[in-house]
């Protein structure tokens, strides 16, 4: 196990350590109880929360530093994470604004060089299994824990444009790929996977409507298995054909140009 | 009109007015007689090509930035540009080859060293309408003119394959998304679309279903006039809806989910 490092001792050697001027932020979607959650930092001496994130290392690739940063906030080792968009406003992270939270926490500007140059951040969105995560603060927060996407509250500099920006390509995604594989369990009922849909839309979706588009597109396998344990009748479970939802990922649920 | 600069010149002010470590790389499809076309630089002192990039003012989004260097380079003000990427191999820019072709060139490391730095590069592809370009040479490079894809020789650093991810990213997009607008003139026939599509796929399509799908889409408003001027009987003028085309840019070809 790694001796804990201080917030100090951190920024002694951010510098040397890290690229300047690129960050990473990531939008980590769960699903839970018919609910789309995301997971939030709440920052130490401030009352916004944050996504998790970080900053890339000497001799990392953008994507080694988001499976790092990802495994030290939900200890998960294998997450489907995706980049999505660089979030560049020169006007992102109020230049005064971070060194003043720090100072409330009781660290110098001088110290805290490292944090208050002007940072172009990659966005990464992961779709991860609720139940496997475990969340860890980071040095700068108190608490990371799971919101319900509506209740989220405010949220620090411009993560509120990158967690709409990844819901904004998580709908487009709805309407050309198959979506779920790692949000669900292996197994989910009908009920449950158009509840996801809707969550991830934020509007009700017509039952027939979703059940008659869902099958045509032949990515889902029913199960000779019966949700059992529920107040009404059992309803049927399935999983995903994954051959059929690997190559729905490929060549798009319009089947391609031939 | 500005005094041309020095590469010499640029060099001594790149550190002060760009941002460290973060690059930019533009891919930009053009179509002619038939075939998709990218823009490329031949590069001083160096057999390869290069795509057109640059880096960021201290001032500047990444997307200001793209669209400065491509109006350096293309002479156009208004262009269809789209970030698609982030490339961030850490051996992506071997950092003894730029100083030695810059050596090669008469410049000392010295002088380049903020050539010489790890760069994370954002790559962008444009599409723009061959005619309207006139392509102009950077600081680096002694020609800058159009290329067959297939006649695009050997590249420098990862630059082959910063191209290969934007061809894919195209080739996805016609399987969810109208591609076109931007690369026709506004009047165009069928087989002039259908051969742009096949370019972008690199294969032959049946003109059958290349004719039914793009009718079902409904994003074509045929004009009541003909192409004139050739040997064969003269074919039909289309246009883009564009109110339709806008719509399926956003809903996707399969129309969204209800």
């Amino acid at each position: 196990m790694q001796n804990p490092e201080s917030l100090d001792q951190w920024l002694e050697r951010a510098g040397r350590d890290f690229l300047a001027h690129i960050s990473l932020d990531c939008v980590v979607f769960g699903f839970h109880a018919g609910q789309l959650k995301i997971l939030l930092l709440k920052m130490k001496h401030e009352d916004s929360r944050a996504l998790p994130g970080g900053f890339v290392m000497n001799q990392e690739t953008m994507e080694e530093a988001a499976i790092r940063v990802l495994q030290e906030r939900t200890g998960l080792e294998n997450v489907f994470l995706q980049q999505y968009q660089v979030f560049s406003e020169v006007t992102r992270s109020d230049p005064a604004a971070r060194p003043l939270s720090l100072q409330r926490a009781g660290i110098s500007i001088e110290k805290a060089k490292f944090l208050a140059q002007r940072f172009i951040s990659v966005g990464f969105y992961a779709l991860v299994e609720f139940s496997k995560v475990v969340p860890r603060p980071d040095l700068l927060s108190d608490t990371c824990d799971w919101y319900n996407l509506e209740d989220r509250g405010p949220l620090i500099l411009d993560h509120e444009r990158i967690l709409e920006s990844a819901l904004a390509v998580l709908r487009t995604q709805l309407n050309h790929q198959p979506v779920g594989y790692n949000l669900l369990p292996r197994k989910f009922t009908l009920p449950e996977l158009q509840k996801l849909y809707e969550a991830i839309l934020g509007r009700k979706l017509d039952r027939r409507n979703f059940q008659r588009k869902i099958f045509s597109y032949g990515i889902l396998r029913s199960l000779d298995e019966k949700r059992m344990g529920g107040a009404h009748k059992a309803p049927n479970l399935y999983s995903f054909d994954l051959r059929k939802y690997q190559q729905a990922l490929k060549g798009g649920l319009t089947g391609g140009w031939k």
